[in-house]
């Protein structure tokens, strides 16, 4: 027997209808790639984006059709995720940090049909057009004013006048919400990128979550700015989908994500919210401790990618910021756990919910977890036990894009992150999985190295790598990249380390360097650090 | 093309899992109908509860058969909405407040097959079992030691004994999310009631909603004391869905509802957020007044059903608790608006925020909204255009159970209520339709001149209804209960009304009264009291 209540599909169209309809005025302001800051209100939004969405359709794009970014956090960029979306195509948004020939191979992989780019990508795009046959535009985000006198591209076209051959009075199709929404292709360390394909169910129930109190908790009256690029996971994280669900202001940042210029609409808008990686959150505070300003109204951070040091937590609590560390990936829609303190965790002392602050959370509704062997079968909760991190869950990846792969076992996604759980179920993560130092048969996890050398004075990066090592397989060696101008020795980073963490934990060296190795979105990329010190101890 | 995301069942069944696996020592606190207090965790609760669905599934109970309660809040009623639901049967609340006679219609139209009930109903249900043919078992939701010696029921079985006829093992089976899950009657003041049936993905969505910041905003360190009652819309509000989904401690006050029994649990418990209507506040708010205390932990009161006076509003304020008013009813699951005061909202001065305060508040996403003419076309949002309040979304209804009447008109169920919305939005109820006094041609706000007559010194409790006029057709009558030992009279009323309402609002009599009449969830019975009063202008 069916329940008897109107089941109307979850689709994407209906948050900026939300939001045309009930937060008309309230404004997203962009800072463009030309410059000048922009602002419009969602009611002025949602009938660009239905113009927009019109036109595609016009153009013969349709349902299930790949339509590509490659671009900056700005309102057209915005319009994009939601007039694709709501189409009923798939946006699909390139991270333009990947390597031009990884570019090539997604835009192909993906056979995108439309490629919509900033006016920055365009020398890009003239270079790579050649061996991209699929697509059949390519449309620079620009106003016919700043249109390019010339380009190698036959038949750029301009997204003003695009959006103009559609009509306002377009509406939003209805149809399975299991149609795929959006892909964003994940970059490996090794191999191609591997594309993961929401839904718009998974991105509704996604973007339901993050709006909880016990996640992002964001209400009407946040004014919330995603530093995160809208290329990575799921459109900022999903936030670029929850301001208008809520009817929140949208600040987007544009190209210039230097602390100064972020500080700047952070300052002028009100900015009560933020998303970032730590490196976002570093420059932001050396911003305001340069300036000795503090921000106006911002109350939280969320800070996802990787944990946040102890230092970068305080300098934000010390301006009445409180600091939200979150775990996610592109595979989990994001959003994996909430960094509210729990129940348990207020009654801990200040050093001890510091602690938990720069750990992974607990789990929330909708994500289940479970730390488990090498077989599947779950490890012991006793903030020790250490397994491999698996979830499952409505907004979880069930396979990669045109990847005959299975990722699941028994119903469940291998993160390959490892990761302990305490017995009141906060999860910390102790490393990559491939990223973990095998010493003498022991496991050391050079997360919590890492973490503790980040508050060692001097520090400005630091990561802990397994090297080859004649005896004991491998040993981790240190790479600290020092602050400018910081008087660093290896004897003063061991008197750090001494007596916080176990004696063979120790590394049996330290390498100084001017900087570390980084992928597509950020991240130390281990594997090419071990490459570059691989016969470290084995001359 | 679909998405690539795990595609799991929106079930109720996942949400006491959900505590079960995160928070299994968080508490559920009841006071029993016995009388002690009974405590034990989500862990503890969700065994039982498989037990208890063990045992209904062994006794012949499975997908869409009805299984009624006649019950308090506390936590065997918890388990049966958790267990009855998990197992895909359909839990049917009954509200025991409605005459026998509906009661009895109503186990008949549901054909329920079997019923529980507290001790305290057993009276009731002897007398009424040779009429319920449809029964297979009657279940007392006791102990063993708190059976009664005899009863005229032949085969009358007791709750403990019950769930131990099931196992724990039990697991909970996974089925289509759009089967029914629970049934809720709604009263109405003419006719037979009419069955609200709700379904796992009404219920799962919703419950997403009301945990959303910008509604109940509920975290893990919340302690939740419903004391609506969970035969009310959806189990006391989707409160004792939410409690679990965010791992909230609960706090269910059985049968004892007055203000001291009811601020007992609030203190000693350290509860953070009720849900009540106003009845029970002021009840509450006598109570912390006469003894000079104040709850310890109180944040927020979400009050609905109908709008908090302002005195009530100001009561709770002045203890540093915020008062939240939500509209909502039993078709739309029930929550409808927010309360969260809007980006503009908060601009206002002190009196207007109060004002908001006791205004329905503005839609949420999943709720779309419309004041409509009798054709259906939306009407201007300017404050001050009336109409009829319709709405439609997810968890709004499609149509009464076993009834064919068709109660949508494009799309949209009428909510039999009239409002204004103002340009920002903000929705504010000016009569059920059916209470609407027309005078002369125009319409009178019954509410309006209600909410200020509870203002002044003296009134308990005013009701204003339209009564047949032999010049104006109809002209209102306020119908007064004063205050114990208040000294109130026509003139002093009329002195505190002048210049706060048209000159032609003013009613034309006042009538004291000892009480109103109400009906089965506690509202103001106006049919009833027009009948009472119905040749008051016409002797």
């Amino acid at each position: 027997m069916k329940g008897l209540m109107q089941n109307q599909p979850l689709l994407i169209s209906s948050l900026l209808k939300f939001a045309d309809r009930y937060h008309a005025d309230t404004e997203i302001v962009s800072r463009t790639v030309e410059g000048p800051i922009h602002r419009y209100g969602y009611g002025e939004a949602a009938q660009r984006t239905r113009k927009l969405a019109d036109a595609l359709r016009r153009k013969g794009v349709g349902l299930g059709d790949r339509v590509a970014t490659l671009a900056w956090n700005t309102f057209r960029h915005f319009e994009l995720e939601h007039g694709v979306t709501g189409l009923g195509s798939v946006w699909h948004a390139i991270n333009p940090r990947l390597s031009p020939a990884q570019i090539s191979y997604i835009v192909n992989h993906a056979a995108d049909k439309v490629l919509f780019l900033d006016a920055s990508f365009l020398p890009l795009v003239e270079t790579l057009a050649p061996g991209l046959p699929t697509l059949d535009a390519v449309v620079l985000m620009v106003a016919r004013a700043d249109m390019p006198k010339t380009s190698t591209l036959p038949s750029l076209l301009c997204y003003e006048e695009f959006i103009d051959s559609g009509q306002e009075e377009f509406e939003w199709p209805v149809f399975d919400e299991l149609s795929a929404s959006s892909l964003f292709y994940t970059s490996g360390t090794t191999g191609n990128p591997k594309g993961v394909l929401y839904s718009h169910r998974s991105d509704v129930l996604h973007c339901l979550s993050i709006t909880g109190a016990y996640s992002m908790g964001f209400t009407a009256r946040d004014t919330i700015l995603p530093m995160t690029p809208m290329f990575h996971a799921n459109g900022a994280w999903g936030f670029t989908h929850a301001a208008p669900m809520v009817g929140a202001k949208l600040v987007l940042p544009g190209p210039k994500m230097d602390g100064a210029s972020v500080a700047e609409l952070i300052d002028r808008e009100e900015v009560t919210v933020t998303a970032g990686v730590p490196t976002h959150y570093a420059n932001l505070l050396r911003h305001y401790e340069a300036t000795g300003t503090q921000p106006p109204a911002l109350r939280r951070i969320v800070v996802a990618g990787s944990a946040p040091a102890p230092s970068l937590i305080e300098g934000f609590e010390r301006m009445g910021v409180s600091v939200h560390h979150i775990w996610g990936m592109t595979e989990t829609s994001p959003s994996g756990t909430t960094s509210q303190p729990s129940r348990f965790a207020v009654t801990l002392d200040v050093d001890h919910q510091r602690e938990r602050k720069a750990s992974q959370g607990y789990p929330i509704y909708g994500i289940d977890v479970k730390i488990a062997d090498e077989d599947g079968r779950e490890k012991e909760r006793d903030g020790n036990s250490g397994g491999r991190f698996m979830v499952r869950g409505p907004w979880v990846i069930s396979g990669y894009f045109r990847d005959d792969k299975n990722v699941l076992q028994d119903g469940w996604f291998d993160t390959g992150d490892l990761a302990v759980m305490s017995g009141d179920n906060n999860i910390r993560l102790t490393d990559r999985a491939k990223d973990v130092i095998k010493s003498g048969g022991e496991w050391i996890s050079s997360i919590d190295i890492e973490n503790i050398v980040a508050g060692c004075p001097g520090v400005s990066e630091a990561a802990v790598i397994g090297i080859p090592h004649p005896k004991w397989e491998e040993r981790p060696l240190l790479v600290v990249v020092p602050r400018p101008g910081a008087d660093l020795s290896w004897n003063a980073l061991v008197d750090f380390l001494e007596g916080k963490i176990a004696k063979w934990w120790m590394p049996d060296d330290v390498v100084f360097t001017e900087s570390l190795s980084y992928g597509a979105t950020g991240k130390i990329q281990k594997t090419e650090l071990r490459r570059r010190y691989a016969t470290h101890y084995t001359p």
